[in-house]
């Protein structure tokens, strides 16, 4: 891919660890642009997950069908997020979950089986991706501490929060399933909040 | 400390990354033996955390206490796991976990203001870190996930497949409250089960 290309990403890394010049360049010569449509996945739970992405415009749901049929979200991710399964990575077993785009979507790709290597090679994206690490181990702690101590509507209240700039982007059957609840009682929380 | 004592660290570092043997002494230099007592803090909320706790004997509950005052565990942590809360540590901000012994507790503290410097120093700290933050946090979206998908008795059987070892050392309301229920509803469950 081209150095232009790959602009978003060097921004969003230049924020956490200063490459040089020739560790850009070799970064850009191992990672892949690419183009999804809505509807497309990134990942499908089952299959084995070969990359992580970093999105530079678009928006993904990663969420997984239970046995019964019922759909969880996990996650959304938007522009400067990453996105993966990486408990599918990090064993190469088949994905627990689906990244499914809800907009076209452009992503950068880091393949897995070159990532090890690339780390030796340049230690500060391991720097990049341990932090990245820690971050998003804090906040999904963060969710679980949530969902036992607050109420559905203080859920959301946070979710607005926390993605102030995605809600007017998804259905809002995905907003429920993120936040455990149906689609319903989200409706009966928002005309809640309306009247306050 | 001695060698001695850091030998269960030793040991567990060896199963993800070699460290040679001149490594391993920088590394002994500049971390600490602790004992704690039962009932004692390894972090308090409210407090900064200071260190990355990895526990040679004993266990720990990682709990908070909400505003209502109810008290919500998040894990718990037995010989050859580390536990800080490291939300606090990497922002160094007030913490939002306690972090107590349940038994007597004996642990090798990594201070986090030479963190940073260490990893620079033996690249494949950062990388044995980097690995345990991934399946921590692969971890950390399973729990999301049950929460989601399993009735309370299902997240039970989870429970003492993934704790084999701690159900006996630990009181009833502490598993009760890991599992986001109360008391009286494991006592039903466990029953439950017994008849089956």
């Amino acid at each position: 891919m081209t150095r232009d290309q790959a602009k978003p990403l060097l921004n969003y890394i230049s924020n956490h660890v200063n490459l040089s010049d020739s560790e850009e360049d070799e970064l850009i010569a191992i990672i892949n642009y690419r183009k999804y449509l809505k509807g497309q996945y990134l990942v499908q739970q089952g299959d084995i997950c070969k990359h992580s992405s970093f999105i530079i415009s678009g928006c993904a749901r990663t969420f997984f069908v239970d046995d019964k049929g019922q759909e969880h979200t996990i996650m959304f991710a938007i522009e400067d997020w990453w996105t993966s399964d990486i408990g599918s990575l990090i064993t190469q077993s088949p994905a627990d979950y689906n990244v499914q785009c809800i907009e076209d979507t452009e992503v950068i790709q880091f393949p897995y089986d070159i990532q090890e290597a690339l780390y030796l090679k340049i230690p500060k994206l391991e720097r990049l991706f341990r932090k990245m690490l820690e971050r998003a181990f804090v906040a999904s702690q963060k969710r679980i501490v949530r969902s036992f101590s607050l109420t559905a509507k203080e859920q959301y209240i946070h979710f607005k929060k926390q993605y102030p700039k995605i809600e007017q982007r998804i259905p809002q059957y995905m907003v429920a399933s993120y936040l455990g609840i149906t689609k319903e009682f989200l409706s009966k929380i928002k005309s809640q909040l309306a009247t306050e």
